[in-house]
């Protein structure tokens, strides 16, 4: 097979926003000074990054390019035809009601119907008058920001993090901080340390944002033994957990990790989602809220969007009542385990034995560590030219300067085209490594 | 009749999330010293009004009780049949399109649409690539908030305003100034001398927010030969004016008002919506941003959203590009003309003769006053003991303090409902102008 060619239809994936969103915060640290802005532009959002990879985007669009930037589940096992006769359904015969307006807080169905999967999940206590339903997560995190930070806060997060909640934390002027996290997730010791240290310099650390599972962009899941420890230490410096749990059921096989908010109801906010379970184009997210902040939240979430969209929500809960969804989680599990293992399998056969990875039990991402020395941003150029595209490390960090990590997703594609894909890579990393 | 019988089916309309806020904005002013707050809710979210009247909100949903408060377009008569086959065939053969994440600019087919809208609206020039698709309006005000100001700017809005842009700005803590508005909106005079005078106290001011057509809730239009002036005053004081047009095609006859961003495309970041001419609950809205700002502005609304929902995009693009769409608008424009000429007759027949009303030339609301001395809020509660709600006029305004004045909204209620809400409401009115 030549260089380039497309594999199957998964060949020409897109970049999804997020993977574009990642290679410009990946950009930002080469970027050039930002150009003089008009006195118009506020402080925060002088913070946030600019786009200078965004060509990049375009360059990725290109046929015969495979990508493994993004993290876009695969929406090709759903019911399509199915679903399409239930959204026919929902505008003819509760039109009136889907194309309105609705509450701020969202559907009291959905609500419940969270309470279900969160159930699902690991959390059987949750009371839907304390569920906000939010544009994504990512408008969670925005609200969660903008409700418990004042500009000067730290809030912390693990390094490296999802490069979305970056970009919301720090359009509101907060100092994002990062705690040391090893296969195992946060080092408790490490998070204690970093605490002490902000704290005996007069800081004030607000939030604690964390993907406890199968972490967004290294795979890594938080050990069981060091769950409550994490809470306990943020909880003893009157810090905030927001636990953002994307990928919660889509652990491989066995038991499902216990969320952090299981046990402790009242010092964190969870954060869920339907985008990995089930169609990340509705927009579906929810915050499940500790009860003494919730009224808080939800009124900064309104001043927001006034209200959730009423279709989405209707046709999510049509999706929730009256289709196997636990089955179609069972599937994408599946799916995407062997996907997973033909990633790491073609790891394992082509890449240089300098270079390492994390092995996820669930999700959709697998974090690879070069060489010291190596900074995998222009790589990515290298990479676009050899067919294959990736985030380089330095997206996900707070860390200046150059990053030897990179996140490979294996979401989307086939496994052949994995396959592929991480052949076309590794003579690229081979050829940085022997270049040191 | 009887009082408080349901009419028709409009007669036990709800309120709107919009008018719940309305409520609890005019709540405020009556409201305790806010209970004490956890260290962890930032300076911002302690700006966000309290919802001390969600109880007001369970109240008026008892059966029979007309609503005047909520803004709800009228739906019935959309084709709800033929949308939901249009949604079928998008979901089953678009769907891994539908549901998938997308652009975090929206869609090049619906950007190039809504600049088809903003023609008709009166803008010809508008470029796609400058167009910004945002969840709802009410989104485009908080990341127009988020991008444009520091904490303690000013900005300039009409008195009365939206309750909206009010919530949203406020989040921001940025100090909202009122200016005087008029039967033809706003003073230039009275802004000119606003500008003068915050100006003279050192102060920044970086937004005007105007809703110049068929102000909500004023009803209020800004007179043609007012426009250029007001943005001049504005642009001779490095002051952005954010343009708030979700009625712009809704005048009852005649020619549309030009709107201020017509001449006027680098002072003006104009806001459009699909919630009054299509549907409120898909939460379509977007932000044609001055070419200079919308980088800046696009960052800062992806970082809220990551992207506005797929499906509602190509949803909304397949009723612009597949049904007669200005043939809607039309329908709506004689609709509301109707009810409109029904509220005011109404309003004629049955109100004292110390009470004065706005004559819109579009749009949904009627501000009516009362004489000096009362105060609008209490009587709310006397108008869902008479079988009517409606907002009260401190919703809508900064000004501290009493209001003696309310919003009546035309466009939910059948003319029948409209009249009867009317007859109920005028003994309250009546009954507080003789205990003066």
């Amino acid at each position: 097979m030549t260089q380039n060619q497309p594999i199957g239809n998964e060949a020409t994936t897109q970049l999804t926003e997020e993977g574009v969103d990642a290679l410009a915060r990946a950009a930002a640290h080469a970027t050039k000074e930002a150009p003089a802005r008009a006195s118009l532009i506020s402080d925060r959002a002088a913070k946030i990054k600019q786009s200078a990879v965004r060509d990049v985007f375009e360059i990725s669009m290109q046929p015969g390019l495979i990508s493994l930037a993004g993290g876009n589940p695969y929406l090709q096992s759903l019911p399509l035809a199915e679903l399409g006769q239930s959204a026919a359904r929902i505008i003819s015969e509760r039109g009136l009601e889907a194309l309105q307006y609705g509450g701020g807080q969202g559907t009291e169905e959905l609500r419940q119907q969270i309470c279900m999967v969160m159930a699902e999940e690991g959390i059987t206590d949750a009371d839907p008058a304390n569920v906000v339903i939010t544009a994504g997560s990512q408008s969670a995190q925005d609200v969660a920001a903008k409700v418990f930070t004042n500009p000067g806060d730290v809030v912390l997060v693990e390094d490296p993090t999802y490069v979305g909640a970056l970009n919301a934390f720090e359009a509101y002027q907060v100092d994002v901080v990062s705690v040391q996290v090893d296969d195992d997730g946060i080092v408790p010791a490490a998070l204690q340390a970093t605490i002490d240290s902000l704290t005996a310099a007069g800081r004030t650390i607000k939030l604690l944002y964390t993907i406890p599972n199968f972490n967004n962009p290294s795979g890594v899941t938080l050990a069981p033994e060091r769950r409550q420890e994490v809470v306990d230490i943020a909880r003893a410096a009157n810090i905030l957990v927001l636990e953002d749990n994307p990928y919660g059921l889509l652990k491989f096989d066995g038991d499902l990790p216990r969320p952090l908010r299981a046990d402790n109801p009242d010092d964190v906010l969870y954060l869920g989602s339907l985008s990995k379970i089930f169609a990340p184009g509705l927009r579906i997210g929810w915050a499940l809220v500790p009860a003494h902040l919730k009224q808080t939240f939800y009124l900064a979430n309104e001043a927001v969007t006034l209200c959730p969209p009423t279709f989405n929500q209707l046709f999510a809960s049509a999706y929730l009542r009256e289709y196997d969804w636990r089955g179609q989680v069972a599937t994408y599990r599946a799916l995407y385990q062997r996907r997973c293992e033909a990633l790491l399998d073609a790891l394992r056969e082509f890449m240089p034995s300098e270079v390492s990875w994390t092995s996820p039990a669930g999700g959709f991402f697998v974090w690879v560590t070069l060489p010291e020395g190596i900074d995998t941003y222009p790589l990515l150029y290298q990479g676009i030219d050899a067919g294959v595209v990736f985030v380089p490390g330095a997206a996900f960090t707070t860390t200046p300067g150059p990053s030897r990590h990179l996140r490979l997703a294996f979401s989307a594609a086939t496994e052949e085209t994995i396959y592929e894909g991480v052949r076309r890579l590794a003579p690229v990393l081979a050829n940085a490594i022997a270049a040191l």
